[in-house]
């Protein structure tokens, strides 16, 4: 498991008081990224490298309690076993007193950039996912 | 069957070229408020009005195609039955020829603002959504 | 003079209830790269073109009034002459009675992608520059 | 002076590589923020308050550098002396090597929720300003 914390800042809020439904997907998106590079695997290096390309193919949230303003969040993220050209994470959204306020599900899948078919993972990814099962 | 078209804009795009995945949720609910605006239901007047929160519970989105900078969307807004206190609608995303390169789905439900309880869709919002069926 | 309309949304705005001071700068951008479009110069062209940069480097804005979810927008753009490198582009925000509600000023340059250096810029952008003059 | 890390994730940036310039503005938002809270001042506190307003009333931003997915900012943020109902804020964004790659200035007002006329900055907020100068 790798555990990022982050605070609700108010460009991430609408004019209903709280964060906006789309904006979590940009918080967990953080969290993935932090990870990735944890584990030497900078989002920008996989870009500029041009091999590979890792879209998000599914996501979906579930939201349980508003967040406002201020919030203090941490993101919770693991990972089902990769298949050899997939790879499912899970992040739990939980708020300052550790109450689970939300969840995020994405798959993402491994494409070669210039064939657009999909390709194995690889090796030094493939081990970062799974070191979060 | 309500229909919005928007046009991709490079601040909704990132370094990897494509429509960043969290960005759909903003475009498709840019066209669920313009629906509400066409029945004389805006944003504003519910969120001013103060009586009603109608949080977006759970949200999910598929992504068949990537998208681009400059690139046209419709989307196009159905929505299931709804129930007494919530609402779900479907989001197809269409390219400029008409293919579908993303789904997106919501489910809404009806809060008093004050109890935070659940209570039943105003008779104008239900007239709605039930028009999306 | 080019004129783009658009809406507040929900997203563009924050918890205080007003559109979020940085979010003007999307708005425009939008009325930018439609004028860019509209002269058969999509942003997605120049970008995949590969050739050109054309940074922005000043932007600044005035905020006369608070925007709410739902206003309609109404931006005026124009430019003054452009230089050899560089142009400046100014946009009026007005609301739907056509109160000047903000203001917002780019400068942006042209760049050799490959190089890094300026380059004039080309001769249909300076047209189309010109044009707005 | 107080100090704000931050990292340019892939959603700050765009198609053309780098980080959207209307993106700054919410970079040091969060460093405003981060400094508020660090002051016992909280944004949603001041919101939920509902005595004060504090709009943006003009922002401006220099370029110099273009930043990547993945790198490092530090954004320095000093204050000039406040006047009675406003105070300014500069922003100077450095780059993992200390280099200055953007600079950003706000002008904040001081309302009165109610009669959205300009009133004196509450006490411990023209502390925290000054505090900075």
């Amino acid at each position: 498991m790798f555990t990022y914390k982050t605070t609700v800042r108010l460009f991430d809020t609408d004019a209903a008081g709280l964060l906006f439904f789309g904006n979590h997907f940009r918080i967990i998106h953080a969290a993935y990224e932090a990870y990735l590079e944890s584990k030497g695997l900078g989002m920008g290096d996989i870009i500029r490298g041009g091999r590979l390309l890792l879209p998000i193919i599914h996501a979906e949230a579930d939201y349980y309690e508003p967040m406002f303003v201020g919030d203090k969040l941490t993101v919770e993220l693991t990972a089902e076993e990769p298949t050899t050209h997939s790879y499912s994470l899970n992040f739990a959204l939980k708020n300052g007193e550790g109450r689970k306020v939300g969840a995020v599900r994405t798959v993402h899948v491994c494409l070669d950039n210039k064939t657009r078919e999909k390709t194995p993972l690889p090796e030094k990814l493939r081990e970062a996912i799974r070191a979060l099962g």
